[in-house]
C-alpha cells in the first residue's frame, strides 16, 4: 500500500488562486494521503495587524508569547480551517489537526545547548517518538484526510511552533510502519530547487546528496532551501520511498517539472 | 449507555484559573462526554487589538468578513487548540473541531427573510440535518473526546460563525440516536438562572417551561439568558434526558448549586 504525504507551502498559501489549485491537485491524487501546511507570512500580516514586532535572528522567527498566540491563531485558526472548508467544498473529506488534537506531534521546547545559542521561543523538536501514527492510520481506515498544521504540543499543556517541513519529514517517515511505499511532496510556488533564483525555468531535475553537499558549501543555493533539503534527505535516509521538490501541478501530471531527491 | 455533552462559555473562557477548574472538573467526568465551548469576549480583544470594528445589533454579533476570520482565528486556533493541549495534559484525549473537520457541522447562511431583518452577516445556522454524528460516535470509540469550537461550514467552501449553546443542544439531540441517555450542562460563572442579576445566590433550583414562559415574559431574566433556555428547551423537547445550567464544579459533586431545567 502506498501513501502521499503532500507539503504546501511558501507563496501557495498567501495567494488564494495559487491555494485554491493546490488543494485541487491534492484532491486528485488517488488513495491515501496527508496534507501538511505552512503558513509563515500569513502570521507576518496578523502580527503587523495586532501590533506585535516580528523578530528574526538569521532569518529564522523567534516565537516570543504573543507570536506564538499569532501563529496558532493563523496557523491552526485561519490558514487550516479554511483548507479543511475549501477541501471539504471538493469532497475530499478533511480534518484537521494540530500536534495536540489526539496527541498527534508531541515535541520538546528547544533548548540553547549553549550560553551562545540562538533562544527561538516557543519552538518545539520532533523526535522519532513524536508522530502518534495511530490515529493518521485510524482517519485513513475512515476515509478521513489528515490536514496538519506547524503547531506542536509537549503533552504539559504548551502549544509550540514548529516547521512544516520537519512535520512532513517526520509524518512521512513515521507512517513507513504502516505503508510499503511513502512519497513525500513538497510543493511550494516554484518547478524545482532553482540553479539561479532570477531563472524560474533553471530547477535541479535531480539532486543525489553528494550534489547537495556540493551546492550547500558554495552557497549556490537559497538560504531558505537548505533546511528544506535535509528534510528531504532525513526522508530518504529513514525508509521514505520518493520525495519531491516543486509545483503542486506535478501531483497530478506527473511531468519531469520538478527536482527529484536521491540518496 | 449514557454520554455528557458540556458546553463552557461566559467568563470560564476568559479567565485561565477559571478555565483551567473548568478543565479539571470535565476531565473528571466518567464514560463518554464531548466538550463545545464558545469565547465571545476573546474575540472582542482580538477584534480590538487588530483594529476591526466590532458591530452589535440588539446584543448580538454583526459578523462581517474580517470579523469572520477574527473569530475562526480566535475560536478554532487559540481558545480551541489551548483547551486541547490542556486536556491532554490531563491525561485526556482530546481532539479539537470546527464545523468543517471531517464535516461534522454543516450549516447554511443565515437569511434576511424581510427586508426589515437584521443582516447578521456569515452567521450559520444548523438545521437537524447539521451534525454528522458518526464522526463523534467513531471518536467515542476510539476513546477521543471531541472539543468543539462555534464555527460551522456551509460544504461549499465557506466557515460561519454560530452560537456555541446551539450547537450543544443540536450535539445532544443528535447524540440520542446512539446513547439511551444524554445529559447536557451548560456552565458558566454563575450558580444556575439568577432571580436577581445582582445577587450570585439568588439562582432557580428548577424552571419548567410555564416557569420559563412567564419570567420572559416579565423580563425578570436577562436577555442573554433566554436564548440559552430556549435551546435548553429545544433539547429536552427532543429526547435529551437532563439539562441543567451553572458552575462547571458541579459536573463532579453533584449538588444542588444549579439550575434544572424540565419541561
Amino acid at each position: 500500500m502506498k501513501i502521499h504525504v503532500v507539503k504546501i507551502g511558501g507563496n501557495l498559501i498567501n495567494d488564494q488562486k495559487f491555494l485554491d489549485s493546490s488543494l485541487e491537485a491534492f484532491c486528485q491524487i488517488k488513495g491515501n494521503k496527508v496534507l501538511i501546511h505552512g503558513g509563515g507570512r500569513k502570521a507576518n500580516i496578523v502580527s503587523d495587524q495586532m501590533g506585535i514586532t516580528k523578530k528574526f535572528l538569521q532569518g529564522r522567527r523567534i516565537t516570543d508569547k504573543k507570536t506564538l498566540d499569532v501563529v496558532v491563531m493563523t496557523y491552526a485558526g485561519l490558514i487550516n480551517k479554511n483548507i479543511v472548508a475549501k477541501l471539504q467544498s471538493y469532497n475530499c473529506n478533511a480534518l484537521g489537526l494540530c500536534g495536540a488534537d489526539g496527541n498527534c506531534m508531541k515535541s520538546y521546547l528547544r533548548l540553547k545547548k549553549t550560553k551562545t545559542d540562538i533562544d527561538y521561543g516557543y519552538v518545539g523538536d520532533l523526535t522519532n517518538q513524536s508522530i502518534n501514527i495511530s490515529l493518521i492510520k485510524l482517519m485513513m481506515e475512515n476515509h478521513i484526510v489528515p490536514v496538519l498544521c506547524p503547531i506542536t504540543h509537549n503533552g504539559k499543556g504548551d502549544l509550540f511552533n514548529t516547521n512544516a517541513d520537519t512535520i512532513a519529514a517526520y509524518i512521512a517517515i513515521s507512517l513507513k510502519k504502516y505503508y510499503e511505499e511513502v512519497e513525500l511532496h513538497f510543493c511550494f510556488e516554484k518547478k524545482g530547487v532553482l540553479r539561479n533564483i532570477h531563472d524560474s525555468g533553471s530547477y535541479y531535475p535531480k539532486i543525489d546528496f553528494r550534489l547537495f553537499q556540493k551546492i550547500k558549501k558554495n552557497h549556490s543555493i537559497s538560504n531558505g532551501m537548505v533546511p528544506k533539503l535535509e528534510n528531504a534527505f532525513f526522508a530518504l535516509n529513514n525508509g521514505v520511498s520518493k520525495v519531491s521538490i516543486g509545483l503542486p501541478y506535478y501531483l497530478i501530471n506527473d511531468v519531469n517539472n520538478k527536482t527529484i531527491l536521491c540518496l
